[in-house]
């Protein structure tokens, strides 16, 4: 018997790699036999870039990079098995958690840092980038990524304007000459699950502003100021893109990967089904496990078991789900290609201990699960 | 596809019957023609009266006893579906329940309430009764239900003895002349899983006394009493009860009903399968499904899964196991016949939460279980 292991990570327990080990400890205890394609997976958010290192046996980079407030942060990304694909998550440089709740102002954070694992990624000489751009503390439409690149943001006195998106309203024009060359060569592939616009009333600022620590009135400004940019990017690139569709990610560094480095925006999820060559190995499988900390109705909306199940059923596998929280309103999973859906919890307990026994309660589950499927 | 459904109670969730209800409405939702026999169970503990009384279509008998205390409770009996066949639970007469932990004395508290309920039972004109006998306030050897019944208990002036294991001393003389005539027709089996004799460092009063509220003098005291009460017994009836398995069982009610009344001691589960008629109602079923509200390493020591699971297997059923609570060791339990075992919690809940939700819990792990075993 076949078993494709394609679940996400179950965050605050465990990555996907160690619930597919805990997968296959079950699974191999009660069918020695049986083969188990471990396919670690995650949906462009965190997690992305462990998963489609360990999904094709990549190696992964640490660095230091310049943090959202200008300080340094460690950081790290990824090059796939390929060697010629790297993969960032911008949060590891730009991200919310880098920073305090009380310092965080997104008329000063920067992008710079995700710039900077571009171009760390570029030094690889890899020709393909994947970049997951969910949970920045940005408002800055990748003002600082390009910059970091070489790209060159000058104020009406031709000097380059400062971190931040308070900043962005005195941009007068835009110099790429000094781009960094290697960026023509190569495609980048970003995994954006939202539809946002670069502004307006559904744009970065107005959605995205407050969580990142904006009071009404700088979200006018950055608003504002976001608009005054892409009327520069089309002035100088000829590019419209204050309305595209996913240009609001990540307070607008979807705009930057769209009008700069020509970035094509899809679903996380896409983007590492496809890497991790999913189609290719569930074929002549049985069963897809797969799983996430927590399912429930908003699963459907691209998350990991969702995707996979998908893939899963082209081949016509049998698509067993398992979380760590069960949440009403699954039923609409079904007809989308799960099949079944298990909570791992054994008894009433703490979120604590939840989390912290995670393994032992996901190998336990699984082992219930697959006793059933081989009493046919 | 034929389902047998024969779950114990989720204690303060479910009943068993309740239970079955839960796992019928997931079947049918998903295999509208299954089959579903409901056969709600019991281990001769708690619940052992509903559920022989719903498994067999009888009736429940509701009336008011002499409590363990003296005064009056409300308590009930039931007669089985065949008409012939009375249930009784010791404990909705006699229990610990009925009294408040400060007010425990196992020097006072009296068996008469269960023979009231025996007498009840004949007022019906059954010709077998079943009685549960766990969960017992009294230490008194069954001497208080043999007064209810008829039988004199006489101290060195002829005059009846008092309520309770401290009066037991005082007994010369056993007159059972007026001992209710209709008990020498009918057949009593005992629903009983310990074997503790009557007397000694494993009897009623060492072993269960503690927690009936004895303290290390009444301790000494109880038992001498018992010691008494065997040889008077053994002196006016000839039987040597003092040391047989399972007559220090319910603070020695078990030796009342061996010696006063020919019960035959046997395990509460054996007892409740045989009356269900279980071992016919899983010919030709494909599968068993069980449950209690905890199941772990203790559920071999003669629990309702566990049971009904080595009935199943003789047929060939698969068995699935539910639970509120999935302890730890349940390996062992696989062995012997239980081939999956599914918490049904869905999430990180409260106690009381988990109680209350219990039926929704149940239905949606079994759907999810019901969705596997549908897929083959």
């Amino acid at each position: 018997m076949k078993f494709v292991l394609a679940p996400d990570s179950f965050k605050e327990s465990m990555t996907s790699k160690e619930v597919c080990e805990a997968m296959e400890r079950a699974i191999k205890r009660l069918i020695p036999t049986a083969e188990c394609i471990k396919v670690p997976m995650a949906d462009g958010g965190e997690g992305t870039v462990e998963a489609l290192v360990e999904s094709t046996n990549g190696n992964i980079y640490n660095l230091e990079v310049t943090g959202p407030l200008g300080n340094k942060v460690k950081s790290y990304f990824g090059i796939l098995g390929n060697g010629t694909t790297a993969v960032i998550e911008m949060a590891t440089a730009s991200g919310i958690q880098l920073i305090k709740r009380e310092e965080r102002n997104p008329l000063i954070t920067t992008t710079y840092g995700t710039g900077e694992l571009i171009k760390a990624a570029l030094e690889k000489g890899v020709k393909h980038i994947l970049i997951g751009i969910g949970g920045s503390a940005t408002n800055d439409g990748g003002a600082g990524m390009i910059q970091a690149l070489g790209g060159r943001l000058l104020d009406k006195n031709g000097k380059e304007i400062s971190f931040g998106g308070g900043m962005l309203k005195n941009i007068e024009t835009i110099d790429l000459s000094n781009l960094d060359n290697r960026l023509k060569d190569i495609t980048i592939e970003v995994a954006c699950d939202v539809t946002n616009p670069l502004v307006g009333e559904k744009g970065a600022s107005v959605i995205f502003g407050p969580q990142k620590g904006a009071t009404a009135e700088m979200i006018k400004e950055l608003d504002n100021n976001l608009v005054h940019y892409a009327n520069i990017i089309k002035k100088c690139l000829g590019k419209d893109i204050a309305y595209v569709e996913g240009a609001g990610a990540a307070g607008g560094l979807g705009a930057a990967l769209l009008a700069f480095l020509n970035g094509e925006l899809k679903r996380g999820i896409d983007i590492v089904i496809e890497h991790t060559n999913l189609s290719e190995k569930v074929k002549g499988a049985d069963y897809l496990f797969t799983g996430e900390g927590s399912i429930d109705d908003q699963t459907i909306f691209g998350k990991t078991p969702i995707g996979v199940a998908k893939v899963a059923k082209k081949e016509n596998l049998k698509v067993i789900a398992f979380a760590g929280r069960v949440g009403k309103g699954v039923g609409i999973l079904y007809p989308e290609g799960i099949d079944g859906i298990f909570c791992i919890l054994n008894k009433v307990t703490t979120l604590d201990e939840a989390l912290e026994f995670g393994e032992y309660n996901l190998e336990k589950c699984v082992e219930n699960v697959v006793r059933i499927i081989n009493l046919k």
